[in-house]
C-alpha cells in the first residue's frame, strides 16, 4: 500500500477500506525506521490518522498545513513523497526531522519550538485574503503548546479578524511530559463530560439556584456561579474568544475526521477542531512511555530498549544529582522547568522535593518572572531549560530578573551543537544573548566535576547566574584539574609562551588534543580554562598578554557577541600588542547532523582548529 | 488633607467619610505635578479610588502589591510617603516614574514592560508558602495586559497551584490604544451584560434546544453550542481555569472596593477581581483623550495642551509618511503594531489602510510570528515595535522570521537612549541582540532623509531587515549628506587620515561635533556614517586603516555585542594594525532623566568623547 504514495494526494486514490492498512503500514515503517535512526516515535504515531484525514480533505500544496513544533510530522513527509529519506532522517545532509520549506513545497513553514503555529497560520490567512487567493489554512497545535503564551495571543488576534482559518487541537493529554495548567484541566473535562447528561444536570442546577433577593451581590454571583460550574459546555473557553468550536472528535477514525475537517472547511471565521488522539499510538511500548519514547535513540523493536544504552553521566544527570544534595542542605532551594521535567533532570528533584519543584508548563517567559518572584520573596530558584528554548525569556531575563540583580539561577542545558534536532534546538547564540545582560554571570564548566562546583558557585551567588553546559555525555577525563570556583577567575591548566589557547566549557576536550598537536609540532603552548564568560578574567588575559603573542579563544557559540569579541575587545582596549585568534561557530544557522560532523563542517575540529591556528602564529 | 499621608498605612487613619476628599486632593496634586514633569496621567487618575481601597485593606509593604507596567503606580507611590518626590519625577537622580525596589520597601516588584504582574506575583506566593510566611500578594494587571501571552502563562500556572492569590483586573477597555481580541470582547460582555436576565434567557434556550436523536453529533454540537452562548456567565472563563471570579466591581467606589477586597482575602486558591475603571477619570482632557495623556509632556492645566508644543517632525512621523506614501504604490505593504498604534505612528496608516494593518494587542512574540506567516504568504509585512518592547520577540526572530530568511522588517523605534522613562524602555541592547541573527540586516540612519531612503530600501530588501531609530525629533541637519542606500555600505562623509570617526545612525549631530572639536585642535579627522551595523561594511575598514591609525566607533548601544565590537573583531581577524576606539554605552542599566544628561553620564557627550580620543590619540 505504502509503495503506492509516491507524491502529495497519492492517498486520495486510495479505496476507504484500504486507509486502516495505510495507516499500519505507516506505523510499522516508521517504528522500523526509527529504531534504525532514533527520531520522534510518540508523537508521530499518535497522528497517523489526523494527517491521513487532512490529506484526504486538503488539496496540497494549495492549502498550508503548518505543523506546531513539527516533531509530529513524519507521517506528512511519508505522503509527500519523502519516504526515502527516512533512511537518512536527521542525519548531515540528510531529512529533517522538523517541517522546512527548504525541503518540501508541502511543508508551509518551518518550526521546531512550541506554540508558533497559531500565529504563522494566522499570517498565511491574512495573506491569503489581502491577496484575494483562495486557500485553507490549519494549523495543527497539541494541546501542551497551547499552553505557550504565544499561542493565546494568536488565538485572540485570529478571533478579532474573524477568518477562516482551522485550528486543529491535536489533544493526547501531553506535551513531552505530562501536561499541567488550567488549560489541560479544561480540556481533560472536554474530554470525558457526557456532554449531554451534565448539560442537563447543569441545567437543573441552575433553576435550583435562582439568587434570592436581599443577599450582598458578590455572596449571590459566587453562588450561583459555582453551581454553574457544572454545566460544563464543550468548548466555551473558545467559544468566548469568538472561536467555533467542534469536537471534542475520534483522532485514529479516519472517516470521523474526514467529515469534521469538510465541515470545518465550511464554517466562517475561526473554528477550532478538538482531536482526541493517543501518543504512542500501536507501538505499546511507546503507547506505555510516551516521554521516553518522544524523542529517542536507536531501540530494539521487540522489546523497546535502546540499542546503545547509556554507559556514561550526562550533564543533566550531574545537575540532577547536586540539585538534590544541595535541596538537602539547603530548604530554599527550588527548581523550575517548562515541560521539561525529564529532560532536564529534573524527574528526580520532583520526587524527592515535589514542594519546591515546579513544572510551569511550555512557558519560558512566565517561568523566567516567576523565578523573580520567588528570588523577590526569599526563594534559590533555579530554571533549567534548553539553550534555544530560554531564547524565548531574553526580555524578562533582562527586565524582570537581572534589573533587580536577583539571585535566579539559570541552568542552561542543550547549550552548543545538539546535533540531530537541527537549526532551531542548537544552543549557539545563549553567549551572545546573556553576555550583553547586565549583572548577568555566565559560566560554562570543562567537565562533570567542574559543572557541580559550578552549581554550589551559582547556588551561593547572590545575583543572576547562567551555567551553560551541552547535550551528552559529560566528560570525565582529567578530575586532577579541579580548582575551586571563584568569582570571575578562569583556570590555568598549562602554563608556557607563545600560544595561549582559552577554550569556554565542553571544548576542553578538543582544546587539549589542540594543544597537544602543538606541542608535537613544537609549538608551546598555554591553555586555559575560561570558566568564566562573564565577567571577563581581565587579570588573566593580561598576565597571558605578556609572554603569548598569539590568544586563541575556542568556544562553541556563534562568533558574534560571543566570548572570543570580549576578549578581542578588551585586548583592544589595554592596547595590548598580542594578536587573538577566534575559533568559534560561523554566523549562521547549523542543520541537523552528529555533532562530530557539525564540527568538521564548520571548522571546530582539532585538526582544522590546529591548522588555523599554527596558519596564523607563522605570520607573526 | 493630603498633609496627613506621610508614610504607608497613614490612609488608614482618615474617616472613612474623608476618602473621597482625599481622592480629590490626590487627583488635583497628580495632576499638577504632571502638568510641570510630564508623565503617566490617565491610567494614574483611573486607579486613585482602587489604590487607596487596597492600601486600606491591606499592610504595606507586609503585604505585596505588583504593578503590571508600574505607570499606574503614582497614587501608591503618594501613599507610602514619596509625595515630595514628584518634584523631580522621572528626572535624573529623581523618582521614578515606575515601582522600584531601590526607592521604597512598598514597592515590591520592579515594572515598566507589559503583563509580568501575575507571574512575578505568583513567584511571590510560593516564596511565601513555602517559607510559611503569612501576607497578601496581589497583582494588578490591566486588561490591555491580559492580552500578552506570559499573563496567560501565569493565569494557567496559578490555577494548578490553587494557592492564596489576588489578582485585580483593572478594566478600563484600554492598553494604551483600544484594545483589541476576543479577552477584549469578553470582557467587554462581563461589563454591560445583565447577569440575572442573561442568565435565565440562556437557560430557556438551552432547555428548548434539547438534542434531535439522530442528528449527525457535530451538527448537535454546534446547534446547542450556539444557543448556549447566550448563556453568559461572569467569569466563566477565569472559573473554567479554576480561579475564583468576583465581579464586575465599581472601580472609583471605595467602599464598594473594600469590602470586595476583604472578601477577597478570605477566598482560598487564586482569585481574580474584576475592577471597571475609567482611563483619565477626573480630569476632562484625559476623559476624553486618554491615549494623548497616557504619557505626556508638560501641559497647560486649563486646556490640556502641550506646554511646548512639537515643532520638528520626530522620527515616527518620517516613518508614517514613507509607509504610507509606499502602500499607495504596493499594496503588498501591511504593518503591524502590538498595541501601539500612536506611539509608533501607524494610525496614520490604519486610517488609508484599514485592511492592511494589524493591532494584534500587546504580544510581541505572536506579533513577529505573525508577520512571519504573512511573508511566507507573500506579503511584505513591517512590524513597527519599540527597541525595548522587541527584546520579547528575540525567539520569533530567530526561529520563525531569520531562519527562513523571510522578508520582514522591524521599524525599531524608540532605540537608544530613550530618556525618562528609565531602565525598562532605554532601547540600549538592541544593535547586539539583532547582530546575533542570522540573516538579519541591521541598519540605522543619521537624518530624517535617511530614515526615508532606508525604509524604501528596507521594503524592497527580500530578507530580515532592521531599522532603528530614537524617540524624539529627527535630525534635519545636512540634507546634502544623502547619497544612495546600497546594501552593506557605509557612506564617508569627509575622508582625511589620522583619526577615523564611524559613528552609528542618530548619533551623527555628536560625531559631527566631535570632528569640528578635533579639527579645531589640529587634527586630522575623517567621518564615517555606518548605515549598516550587519553586514559590516569591511571594505571600508580595509580602506579607512590604510590611511588611520585610529579608528573610533559611536553607538547608543551597549558596549558588549555592539556595533564597536564587531568592528574590532574584524580589524583583528585581518591583522590590521590599527587601534580601535569604542565609545558605546557601559554594559549596565541606565536610570531615567534628561537624554543630555544621561549622555554626559554614561561618557557619550561631545566633550567626554573628544577628550578621550584625543588623549588615546597621542598615545599612539
Amino acid at each position: 500500500m505504502l509503495e503506492r504514495i509516491q507524491k502529495a494526494n497519492d492517498i486520495k486514490d486510495l479505496k476507504p477500506e484500504e486507509l486502516p492498512e495505510l495507516a499500519q503500514e505507516i506505523r510499522k515503517f516508521l517504528v522500523k525506521k526509527i529504531s534504525k535512526t532514533g527520531g520522534h516515535l510518540a508523537s508521530n504515531l499518535g497522528v497517523v490518522e489526523l494527517t491521513m484525514a487532512m490529506h484526504l480533505v486538503f488539496d496540497l500544496p494549495k492549502d498550508k498545513i503548518i505543523w506546531d513544533v513539527g516533531h509530529q510530522s513524519y507521517t506528512h513527509k511519508i505522503l509527500t513523497g519523502r519516504k526515502d529519506g527516512f533512511d537518512d532522517l536527521r542525519k548531515y545532509g540528510g531529512m529533517s526531522g522538523f517541517p522546512k520549506r527548504k525541503e518540501s513545497a508541502c511543508d508551509a513553514f518551518d518550526t521546531g519550538h512550541s506554540s508558533t503555529s497559531i500565529s504563522a497560520g494566522l499570517g498565511y490567512v491574512c495573506a491569503r485574503d489581502l491577496q484575494r487567493e483562495d486557500y485553507s489554512v490549519i494549523s495543527v497545535i497539541g494541546d501542551g503548546s497551547l499552553t505557550g503564551g504565544m499561542a493565546y495571543e494568536a488565538l485572540n488576534n485570529a478571533s478579532t479578524l474573524k477568518k477562516n482559518f482551522i485550528i486543529v487541537l491535536n489533544d493526547n493529554h501531553m506535551s513531552i511530559s505530562e501536561n499541567v495548567g488550567g488549560m489541560s484541566d479544561y480540556l481533560a473535562k472536554l474530554r470525558t463530560a457526557d456532554f449531554y447528561t451534565d448539560l442537563k444536570k447543569g441545567v437543573t442546577t441552575v433553576l435550583h439556584n435562582v439568587p434570592v433577593v436581599g443577599d450582598p451581590v458578590i455572596e449571590r454571583i459566587r453562588k450561583t456561579k459555582s453551581s454553574l460550574k457544572q454545566l460544563i459546555v464543550p468548548g466555551m473557553f473558545f467559544e468566548d474568544m469568538g472561536i467555533t468550536y467542534l469536537g471534542p472528535i475520534q483522532g485514529h477514525n479516519i472517516p470521523t475526521m474526514v467529515r469534521a475537517f469538510k465541515e470545518a472547511r465550511k464554517i466562517e471565521g475561526p473554528v477550532l477542531l478538538h482531536v482526541i488522539t493517543k501518543k504512542g499510538k500501536g507501538y505499546g511500548p511507546a503507547e506505555e512511555k510516551p516521554e521516553k519514547f518522544h524523542g529517542i535513540g536507536p531501540f530494539r523493536v521487540e522489546t523497546g530498549e535502546p540499542e546503545n544504552p547509556k554507559k556514561k553521566d550526562t550533564y543533566t544527570d550531574v545537575f540532577c544529582k547536586v540539585m538534590c544534595d544541595e535541596a538537602a542542605r539547603n530548604d530554599k532551594l527550588a527548581a523550575i522547568t517548562a515541560a521539561m521535567e525529564d529532560g532536564t533532570g529534573l524527574a528526580g528533584f520532583r520526587k524527592k522535593y515535589p514542594d519546591r519543584f515546579f513544572d510551569v508548563g511550555i512557558a519560558e517567559e512566565h517561568a523566567v518572572t516567576f523565578a523573580a518572584g520567588l528570588a523577590a520573596g526569599g526563594i534559590k530558584p533555579v530554571f533549567a531549560v534548553y539553550s534555544s528554548f530560554l531564547q524565548r525569556a531574553y526580555d524578562q531575563m533582562i527586565h524582570d530578573v537581572a534589573l533587580q540583580n536577583l539571585p535566579v539561577m539559570f541552568a542552561v542545558d542543550r547549550a552548543g551543537l545538539v546535533g540531530n534536532d537541527g537549526e532551531t534546538h542548537q544552543g549557539i547564540f545563549d553567549l551572545s544573548y546573556l553576555s550583553t545582560i547586565p549583572n548577568m554571570v555566565v559560566l560554562s564548566p570543562k567537565h562533570k566535576w567542574e559543572l557541580a562546583d559550578m552549581i554550589r558557585f551559582g547556588i551561593a551567588y547572590d545575583g543572576p547566574v547562567a551555567i551553560r553546559y551541552p547535550r551528552g555525555s559529560a566528560c570525565d577525563a582529567c578530575p586532577e584539574f579541579r580548582s575551586p570556583v571563584v568569582y570571575g577567575k578562569s583556570e590555568m591548566l598549562y602554563e608556557e609562551r607563545e600560544i595561549a589557547v582559552i577554550f569556554v566549557g565542553h571544548m576542553f576536550g578538543e582544546a587539549l588534543e589542540v594543544r597537544k598537536q602543538l606541542k608535537e609540532a613544537g609549538y608551546h603552548c598555554s591553555l586555559v580554562n575560561a570558566r568564566f564568560v562573564k565577567p571577563l578574567d581581565t587579570e588573566m588575559l593580561d598576565h597571558l598578554t605578556e609572554q603569548h603573542k598569539l590568544i586563541v579563544t575556542i568556544e562553541e557559540n556563534v562568533r558574534s557577541g560571543g566570548f572570543g569579541e570580549h576578549v578581542t575587545e578588551y585586548l583592544m582596549r589595554t592596547g595590548s600588542d598580542a594578536r587573538v585568534q577566534i575559533l568559534a561557530l560561523p554566523d549562521e544557522y547549523i542543520e541537523h547532523g552528529n555533532v562530530e560532523v557539525l564540527r568538521k563542517e564548520t571548522g571546530l575540529d582539532v585538526e582544522t582548529m590546529t591548522a588555523k591556528i599554527r596558519k596564523l602564529y607563522e605570520t607573526l
